[in-house]
């Protein structure tokens, strides 16, 4: 089906939905997220649900010191700066203001917004493009005219809030000065970007559509709507079309969609209420749903989110467009634990009718636990075959031990080179993860806030990540067009059996003439203490290359059963170019058999074995290289080097024993796992071996042909013939 | 007054005591830290405290885990290794399962402790010296006789509770195959470490002398009061007499006062219990409460130790021997808030009668919050006349400001080179602290678990620390035994203002030819958002010296107000000895005017001011190099370097502004103190001027002459007149 379809069909369906409701156009005010009846209702029940009622008394106390605090409309500064941060906190008064005029009817919160409106209105005339923009779209308030439609989506709500309460003389002079303005400089000026898919269009439709639905201008609602061609190849609905994956992965990543997901929900949520006829919580088969539950299992069992692509690694479920979330997903879609579980960890719900249901059920749950989230698997791209991303979970709640992999496109411009890269979490901690994003978001002195240089040089490289490098050069030799018009592959995914769960992708367009397939088990044995990751890579390929397998782990070494060596009077980068030069190689190893290296990371012990059959060094790095500015994290990193052609890297990540520095106590600093044999691969199979003490012997079968879960396959290796049916088969002994 | 003194007084008395109740010696078992009638007293409250019922229920599953698991008695093995580990457990689980016995009447705990002692009985008879002791007096069970006085003082206490349960005949068997010889390894074969003063003298002695009661041994038990010659000049008294000053104060540090503390109370008690007639508990005049009283306060707000000399940075008042000091003193000396404020972090009382008073004091409170400690100076020195140690504190609970200085005596073969060094903890954490010891306690695969090579290194030089080094050097040359024979002094201590704190110290003998003094301020005003650090540090020299100034931070650079370079292509260390060796450069600057360095740490800013006014250095470095065990922690650290002959250094700390990174919010990121100037200074005082944004102008006036609360002092400078009454003055304007 032709991408553009399911809109056409939707936009089809809404003209003949607007022609019906012409007439009977809801006019009321609040309305967007909030009513006057949800207000009483939410206020009469604040004594019966906690959860509720902190929600409730946190707004009031920031609204309360918001309307007794000095009003200041300043001059636009730069990014991150305290003009810039106070234009932020502008937005966030007016709207807490807003809502408790509607709760309380108290009409100091109403000259709140109205006064503050009132130096908006004029200011903003007066204002050209900011001059700081770098290199962003300049918003007139802000450096970039993203913050813009984010002051805009919540001042909508708080002008909705006070609409009625205003003289008709103010509210002109507010959108003459201020609103229309701005949408004309969202959707005019900058129409192009109004009409992209990315999470800035995402912003700027969804707000156009908030000020449009609460001025009462149809137009602006539906340019918001459908774009600036009024057809559906651009606007809200096409956002929400094209952003998101058939089953609701966001191509960008976790850390952007629970950015996007702000705007798209109070749109929605406020469609809903004034457009019901759109029908938007069923838009492409609830996609809305799908996205959210979708976002909220790209998490650690903190609700720290996965921080693939330009990322921080501190983003949790606790921003405002998950919150949001939370609630609004439970009244339109449902009771589910998960979201008490939520709930539970974000310790608020929304103050709307949506957050009095959710305080309800929470409050009605005999004992909330934190989410635990199954084994799941999401397609890439807005058709799904652009590849996924696999998640494999073991054990409940806080204790998950969680193993992901990225096999998916690039992620548009917040896209790393790291396909079939993976994560590991342990001790509701990441042990083996992604650096994230080289930026410290909001801090002036650091390069205004932005992307810093070594967002590109260092952290977007493939060495930063936790997939192989091939000749010491990033996949797609790190070039964003290229990688944008390949992506990685499912191969098979099987999170059924608690005891073996597996996920196996492939990449064949990311280094020219190779074929890569990466294998991932979360296996459990008795003889371990916790499960363990075993990692099976294969390439396939006929020239020669120099392999580099990176994993970036936390910690500090305690063992080795190898010799290495530092150099005591110098430190060099491990390379000069594809993030290799932001690396101090701290210490060397040549190794020919298999190699354990055991770090100690919180109360845990963390040993990886990794097969060598040929001679191979293991390189040990610390990143903080070729940094003028301190602006990279010093976090160490382990890399296996090996050169050949067609080649399986197999190796363990076993969890172990215990510590407490504290406590000075040590269990068990020694792995069960002891050693890895591949037996065999071809085009058809690997067959790998894995042995460790108390007899623990597995053999592990996987299939490297076409997947087929009911496949018979029959191969020989060394006289040795091995059968099992299936994509793949775990023998423990 | 002679040092030994007290103790011939002491004993005197004793022999007095002795002989008016030889005849009413008690034998009742248990009685060395329990009795029947507490152990029905502890039962029958359980349900009425919390606490209790906690603490019993831990203790209770600790025990029938035990005696339901394979009982294993192995050979002697490495540090930190298994056998070593089981040794431990076994002690830990025959105590528990005694404890069990007599709550419980039930005879499966009783069997345990008999069954595991028959084994040992078999096994002790065949050990001799364990192999591998290194440089330590080997025990037979461990590595080294310390651990087996542990091992003894635990099983001392099983022993006591299945004492009547037993036959004569097994008594008699324990006692000839294993308690005889361990008393004979610790104070016959092992005199003269029995009599010296030190922790695992304590630990020989209060174990003789637990088993001693036990048993019903007199002998042991004087030889272990009175050491092997019993005239005091050793034993237990000696120990408690010389290891502690008239306040408390341990030489030997936080660390290793939690590890003496507990052999120190359990024997007193066992002592309080079985000899009341010895009053340990008003032993020099109390000594006991006094020196659990300064160890408690030796820490941050969240009960972790201050990591001076060799110590772990997570040692906390969690360890074994708080934990019963927290009942035994609220017990033997009355109650205070902040008892119930250290069981609060605890979590947990001592399972005796003790416990059961604590539990019901914790219950009867509202409210019980962390504890609060107040500013307090500590003397050093067994006579309080080897300087001291300082702690300004403002705050409350866990939001503590806390400001500490060491300028005490060298702490034995533990000392570190440091004397005058500062550490600094706000937010609940370490700030600005002591890298603690190069150690990786009971890690086997490091070194096994003993003091590294970095320790000696790296961990006790001068550089190390937040204290001025001079030419490079490490304190008086980096020589233990010269190092014993010197230390600093108190010069003055004003905790009485909360809005200014004050201490100052002064060391004479650590440089040749060289005196320095340390003024270090903790100021509030109301234009700073946190309290400040105001550093003012005097040297005094007739020679040319260069002289470098550490900071030890954690967190990142966000900002300078100079520029630096760091070298791309090579990381080279910043010297050959005194532990630069161990320090990668990272960057280097050059100033000439006052130089300011700001850093995120955790939630907050912190700018580190300093005045330059002749071309000094500014260097960046990072722990790790020369380091070909990865036995190091990789921290940051940051050195002013000058030179001259009279010199003050003066600088200033101050957190400042938020950071949330989830949050992505930064407020504040420039400090509002901006410059530091030195208008003078002398023999008798030094003239600080500190300016910062709104009007922000202090004068400090600091009395370099003797110390006397009561002296006018007149400096002019500069052609200005200063003047002031007693050791500092602080003009805020």
């Amino acid at each position: 089906m032709n991408k553009f379809n399911s809109i056409v069909v939707f936009v089809s369906f809404l003209i003949l939905g607007c022609s019906q409701d012409q007439e009977g156009k809801l006019s009321s005010h609040p309305s967007l997220s909030l009513s006057v009846s949800e207000a009483q209702e939410v206020v009469s029940n604040l004594e019966k649900y906690p959860l509720l009622k902190s929600s409730y008394q946190d707004l009031r106390e920031a609204a309360d010191l918001a309307i007794v605090s000095d009003m200041e409309v300043p001059l636009p500064g730069e990014a991150g700066g305290y003009a810039h941060e106070r234009h932020k906190q502008n937005y966030r008064d007016m709207k807490n203001a807003g809502y408790l005029y509607t709760f309380t009817g108290d009409t100091a919160y109403a000259h709140f917004v109205k006064n503050m409106l009132d130096e908006y209105a004029v200011l903003y005339p007066t204002l050209g493009p900011h001059p700081l923009s770098a290199k962003q779209k300049p918003g007139r308030l802000f450096h970039q005219v993203l913050n813009e439609s984010v002051w805009l989506l919540n001042t909508a709500q708080a002008y909705d809030c006070v609409y009625d309460w205003l003289s008709p003389e103010d509210r002109q002079k507010y959108e003459d000065k201020i609103f229309d303005p701005m949408v004309e400089l969202f959707s005019v000026q900058y129409a192009e970007a109004f009409d992209q898919i990315h999470n800035h269009g995402m912003w700027a439709t969804a707000s156009v559509g908030m000020i449009g639905l609460a001025m009462g201008n149809d137009e602006y609602v539906n340019r918001a709507i459908f774009g600036t061609e009024n057809n559906g190849t651009g606007g809200f609905l096409a956002q929400v079309e094209h952003l998101f994956s058939p089953d609701g992965y966001y191509m960008e990543g976790a850390y952007y969609v629970r950015y996007a997901i702000r705007p798209l929900l109070f749109f929605a949520e406020a469609l809903e209420r004034n457009r019901p006829f759109v029908k938007i919580y069923e838009f492409k088969d609830q996609i809305i749903k799908k996205a959210f539950y979708s976002m909220v299992q790209m998490t650690n069992p903190n609700g720290e989110f996965f921080p693939i692509n330009d990322a921080s690694v501190s983003m949790n479920i606790l921003a405002p467009g998950v919150m949001y979330g939370t609630s609004v997903i439970l009244d339109r879609y449902g009771f589910d634990k998960n979201l008490l579980g939520l709930a539970k960890i974000q310790g608020e719900v929304y103050p709307n009718g949506a957050g009095l249901k959710l305080a309800k059920a929470f409050a009605q749950e005999v004992e909330v636990m934190e989410p635990s989230w199954s084994s799941i698997e999401f397609v890439d791209g807005d058709d799904g075959t652009h590849g996924g991303f696999g998640i494999l979970r073991t054990g409940e709640g806080k204790d998950q031990t969680v193993l992901a992999m990225k096999y998916g496109g690039h992620g548009l411009g917040h896209g790393h080179f790291d396909k079939l890269q993976f994560m590991f979490y342990d001790q509701g901690e990441d042990v083996v993860t992604d650096y994230g994003y080289a930026r410290w978001v909001n801090i002036e002195t650091k390069y205004g806030g932005r992307y810093l240089p070594e967002n590109n040089s260092y952290a977007k490289q493939t060495v930063a990540h936790n997939t192989l490098v091939v000749d010491g050069i990033s996949q797609n030799g790190g070039n964003r067009k290229a990688a944008d018009k390949v992506h990685a592959n499912r191969h098979f995914f099987d999170g059924s059996d608690s005891e073996v769960q597996v996920m196996s992708a492939t990449s064949d367009d990311h280094y020219k003439g190779m074929s890569m397939q990466r294998t991932m088990f979360l296996i459990k044995d008795q003889r371990l203490d916790y499960p363990v990751v075993v990692d099976i890579y294969r390439v396939e390929s006929d020239k020669q290359h120099q392999y580099d397998m990176p994993i970036h782990y936390k910690g500090y070494i305690m063992n080795t059963n190898f010799d290495y060596k530092t150099d005591k009077q110098v430190q060099k980068p491990l390379g000069r170019s594809n993030g290799y030069e932001h690396i101090w190689k701290t210490a060397e190893a040549t190794v020919t058999s298999d190699a354990m290296v055991t770090w100690l990371d919180g109360h845990r012990y963390y040993s990886y074995i990794t097969d060598v059959s040929t001679k191979s060094k293991i390189l040990f790095g610390m990143t903080g290289a070729n940094d003028p500015k301190f602006n990279l994290r010093n976090e160490p990193v382990l890399i296996t080097r090996t050169s050949g052609k067609d080649m399986v890297f197999a190796s363990v990540l076993e969890p172990h024993g215990y510590y407490s520095l504290a406590g000075e106590k040590s269990v068990a600093v020694h792995p069960t796992i002891q050693e890895l044999r591949v037996v065999g691969h071809n085009s058809e199979a690997s067959i790998i071996e894995v042995t460790g003490e108390q007899g623990l012997y597995w053999t592990i079968m996987i299939n490297n042909a076409e997947a087929d879960a009911d496949a018979e396959h029959t191969v020989e290796f060394s006289g040795m013939e091995y059968s099992w049916k299936g994509n793949y088969k775990v023998i423990r002994n």
